[in-house]
């Protein structure tokens, strides 16, 4: 049974897991935030069911806490060194230099080596939107999707983000994997004996599988064919080999390297909007966008047609209020962590008073 | 019986009808190259196909050959309103513009407006990549793709590439249509009398269709679901809705719409290579990835891993020898507009004494 958590209070508890567990006040802060709000908006593979590994490798000595990160200027271009600290800091940091530069020069490229697993890009679209800067983000990651013609993981699933404001509108937010699908649906099916369209995967020799078993052993499938394949390289490129970050094999897998840093490795891309235009026409540019997309006829069972990142900007506003639903597994994981730094996770449950009446079945999670 | 080509003479025959269509010899010169260029590297659907129609408009006077560009400088960023001039010109001084703000700041965005088709963006792409420039050019389109959930055309097939320099190796090149396929291989599909995958397109009431017939009644689709409708929307938002370009409707398509300017829009992003690392480094970097990737085992009867541009790339090397085969009804239009200039067409045919072997068959196209 899945219980629900108040969202701030979540970020709170995972604040202090990740104090106790020796980060600084604010970098906890953040990753704790960046976590929780990729719950929030309905991003489950990438919140605080990775607080386990972040709180792991950093016990183990696998993150730095210490050293300095370095940061080299040169006019709109700037490269991070991270120094392996630990991944949605490094972002933040990117994030706030991108910025900075961005506003000084109208555009600006942020490079990242020295990183680690960041989470979701819109973590930090979302501020840089604030300050009506559009934004590029990508990052590398560590190997799982083969390229085209290959039949073992040799990409990682490169995440591809850009983010616009709008005015009516939640701003425009588009946060990808370059795999067909998230691995996790695959093992879903998997769980629930279902078979999978081939598009998604291969088996571990290589040939299309229907069979989920079979894909879990091979590897998902970059989306679109050569296309996803090429993006993923590019991203690849300008995230691990112009940084001087991995690239393919060197990004080292969080889960099962205990030896090395990860070396993961970012690109910030920002753009200034006001020197274009003045924000409010580009406002209302992208309203009329909006607006006209949405009135466009609509498939049969098409209810409505949608933005990309509405979706999420739905799920994170009835989450705050109807708190977010943690699996058993991940809930169980959390208390004892907690357990371990002597944080009480019950704080962090929805209280009865503050349960919004869904009818009985919801009921039953606040128990 | 498709006849072949000689490059080199196909793009001066080109070039002379542009010439006398009342372009200036060096935006003749840009049109014709950027034409045969992409038909030696195997991309025929933006090659001397499209003499045509851009002739005809030049005819009927919806292109601008008199009134100058005009270029809004602000640092790193550039804005330049193209005037309505022909794509591929706009486009390339677009480049030089981005080429040159990107030598000077190490990084630059260049956004378009009022330009028109611009062809293929890899034409672009290879001059940037010989200044060690890595650089992202996105273009909007005229309508062709629904967006996900809806069941006409609304956006269109918005190409995203982006070139970085290698060393050994070609040079990578992603340049692709945001659409799973390009129309043509439908309308291929249904002269073949051949159903198509579900996954290229709808019908005309929104119904996904294997029927290529059907399909052509109806409306392509973005590639990876609603991924590439995501893709696609933020081209159109960079190149239309920031410039101040045209986006979704307000790209006027060029066969259709003879009363308004297309009003097409673009943008350029460009990266300073020799900020980051010394461009020997890069080399080095990039040459081992492609190492690596083309090491990797490889799935039954794929002989070998490609790398985005390859292909391109000894095509191109390919009909630099063999020619460029025109099927007759292309001939057949170029002929016509080389009569109504009086410029022979013949010149541009590959001499029997070019010929090099390959078999009677080949042989027969030149008779
Ligand atoms: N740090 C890493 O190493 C890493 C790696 C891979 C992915 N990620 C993260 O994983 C997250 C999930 O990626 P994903 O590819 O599974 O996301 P997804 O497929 O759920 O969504 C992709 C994008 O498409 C939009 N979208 C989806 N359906 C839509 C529709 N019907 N209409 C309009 N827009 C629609 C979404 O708003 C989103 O912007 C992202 O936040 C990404 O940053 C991180
Ligand atoms: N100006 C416009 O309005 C407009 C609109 C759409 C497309 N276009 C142009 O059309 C052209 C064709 O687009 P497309 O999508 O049909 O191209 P495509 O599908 O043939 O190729 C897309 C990309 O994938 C790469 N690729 C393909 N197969 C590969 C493999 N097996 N391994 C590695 N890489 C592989 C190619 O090198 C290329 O970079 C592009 O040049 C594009 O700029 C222009």
């Amino acid at each position: 049974m899945n219980r629900r958590f108040h969202w701030k209070r979540l970020e709170t508890f995972c604040e202090k897991l990740f104090t106790k567990a020796g980060l600084p006040e604010n970098d906890a802060k953040i990753v704790a935030e960046s976590l929780v709000q990729a719950d929030l908006q309905g991003t489950d593979s990438h919140g605080v069911v990775r607080a386990d590994i972040y709180l792991r490798r950093i016990q183990a000595g696998m993150i730095n806490r210490d050293e300095e990160m370095e940061v080299h200027y040169d006019g709109p271009v700037i490269l991070l060194d991270g120094k392996n600290h630990i991944g949605s800091v490094v972002g933040n940091r990117a994030l706030e230099l991108a910025i900075e530069a961005t506003k000084q020069h109208g555009t600006a490229s942020v490079g990242v080596k020295g990183s680690n697993h960041f989470g979701t890009c819109s973590y930090f679209l979302q501020k840089a939107i604030k300050e009506n800067i559009i934004m590029i983000i990508v990052s590398n990651a560590s190997q799982t999707m083969p390229p085209t013609g290959g039949i073992r993981p040799f990409l990682g699933t490169n995440p591809l983000s850009i983010g616009a404001p709008a005015g009516r509108y939640a701003p425009f937010i588009l946060d990808m994997a370059t795999s067909v699908v998230a691995r996790g649906k695959i093992i879903s099916a998997a769980q629930k004996g279902k078979s999978i369209p081939k598009e998604w995967a291969i088996d571990k020799f290589g040939n299309p599988t229907t069979v989920a078993e079979d894909a879990l052993e091979g590897s998902v499938l970059p989306m679109a064919g050569p296309k996803g394949y090429a993006i993923s390289m590019f991203i690849d490129i300008l995230s691990g080999v112009l940084t001087g970050a991995g690239f393919g094999r060197y990004v080292n897998n969080m889960y099962e390297n205990w030896e090395d840093p990860q070396n993961v490795g970012h690109f910030y891309i920002g753009i200034e909007i006001s020197k274009f235009m003045p924000i409010e026409e580009f406002k209302n540019r992208i309203d009329q966008y909006f607006d006209e997309i949405k009135r466009e006829p609509k498939a049969p069972n098409v209810e409505e047609i949608l933005i990309p990142g509405e979706i999420e900007h739905r799920c994170r506003i009835k989450k705050m209020t109807h708190g977010i639903e943690l699996p058993p597994k991940v809930e169980d994981e959390l208390k004892r962590w907690g357990e371990y730094y002597e944080i009480d996770i019950h704080d962090a449950l929805l209280r009865t008073d503050e349960i919004v009446d869904e009818g009985e079945e919801s009921k039953n999670a606040f128990r």
